[in-house]
């Protein structure tokens, strides 16, 4: 497929339906799993109802923290709650600058309404985070103290960069973004790169999803768990099938999975030879 | 999910995508099936892709033939092969017309451009025809054919609709839509209710993409299977098997499926509750 004749958001409606029907993705929702309250379905549907923010964002108009409300908003009118938060923190600033450079500025010139209009989207969703947050979402105050505090949302994501390892690619210069596609490039073409991918990622990188559900040492096993598949010591379904009876998803990882995806595809990847 | 706030577009995507997905459905692909050449990423990449000829549908301005054209040129940028002309064929009328009764309006206000720029889209496609058609399109003097005896993209379907019921449906008022629609209202809420809605469409009707590739017989043998499995005289897993495994696969009968679920959609039926 002739992914350059493609428009920005058609790429990432494509990165985002490639990485939910990747499967076996050990743990996650895939073409061979749903969870019990998010199914395939609701992750299409949220490919298809992003559009529009999407193709906003890649105007590179507009602020960014907005348009990350706008795609809640417009992926929430489904029951399957959220499917794709941490996707469009990285999506959105790579349309908006057009490509990781671009983006890497792009957070540069966020500023606090960018901030509020975050936390606003970020309230509409279910999204874990540590209970110890002092810029908790649930708290009504966290606007004011955004205000009082002058926080770009690039602030705020140094803020959380520590904990949450989304918030650390705008911190990074989307560093496993970048490392993700570039291992796209080297397996090759195929949707099967996509799972070598994710399996390689989540073997290097603890995910911090997994971490705020289940501590550091469960996230320490599954990586390991992920160099043994790619070792050829452990069955990929096994591993798959063990990550759902404990309910460890590396969603996390997924993300960025997305966003390397996206950023391939721009480069000439091809999923479908 | 509130599927009413969503644009006719939406609607659209959203039914090609579910009817897509639904599973398990006898010999076409589905969450656990591909073929070889047409996999569920191909589906859903022209989900997509679609959105810009689906919107320009909804507008209800230009010409339906070129729209359908639109639509088979935007989504032939994979190398999946044709996946939803059949469905481009029901589905840009419906939105064109808002509705079936305006749909029943606008497809007679089709003429002789439209026909041609069908035959055009056509070409593009690899949809199987019968071998004795006059109006063959790939004879090049099929245009021409269409200009001298002005046939419009009606009487073009009115030609086709003795095999083949997708082209029957422009002609009978969209009577097979009509009824998937209602079936999904009495079934009710979720997506089960689609592979139920398929099974029944199956089990009333020989399926004409089953019988231009594998005769009469095997179409009302599949009819048969299928009502013997809405009884419960006969697994769907199996039949689904059997279908595959005999390259049976009812086409026009997703393709049907498809504007069903979309009016049923547009009516307040609700795929995820």
């Amino acid at each position: 497929m002739t992914s350059l004749l493609l428009s920005p958001a058609e790429r990432a409606q494509l990165a985002m339906m490639l990485e939910v029907c990747a499967f076996p993705k050990p743990g996650n929702v895939d073409r061979c799993h749903d969870y019990p309250d998010t199914r395939l379905e609701h992750f299409l549907a949220s490919v298809i109802l992003a559009r529009p923010a999407l193709d906003e964002a890649a105007l590179g108009k507009g602020r960014i923290g907005e348009i990350i409300g706008h795609a809640v908003r417009q992926t929430s009118m489904h029951s399957g709650g959220n499917t794709h938060f941490g996707a469009f923190i990285l999506l959105i600033p790579l349309l908006y600058g057009g490509d990781i450079e671009g983006a890497r500025t792009a957070v540069t010139r966020t500023d606090v309404s960018d901030a509020v209009a975050f936390y606003k989207a970020f309230a509409l969703t279910r999204v874990r985070m540590n209970e110890e947050d002092e810029l908790d979402v649930n708290d009504p105050r966290v606007l004011d103290e955004l205000r009082e505090r002058d926080m770009t949302l690039l602030d705020v994501m140094q803020y959380s960069a520590a904990n949450d390892m989304v918030a650390r690619e705008w911190i990074n210069g989307f560093m496993l973004t970048r490392r993700g596609a570039d291992i796209l490039h080297q397996i090759g073409p195929g949707r099967g790169a996509v799972v070598e991918m994710f399996l390689t990622l989540l073997a290097t990188e603890p995910d911090t999803f997994i971490i705020k559900k289940h501590g550091r040492a469960i996230a320490e096993q599954t990586m390991e768990k992920a160099r043994e598949v790619l070792d050829g010591r452990r069955v990929l379904e096994t591993f798959d099938a063990e990550c759902i009876e404990a309910g460890i998803n590396p969603g996390s990882i997924a993300d960025i999975t997305i966003a390397a995806i996206f950023i391939a595809l721009g480069e000439g990847w091809e999923w479908d030879s």
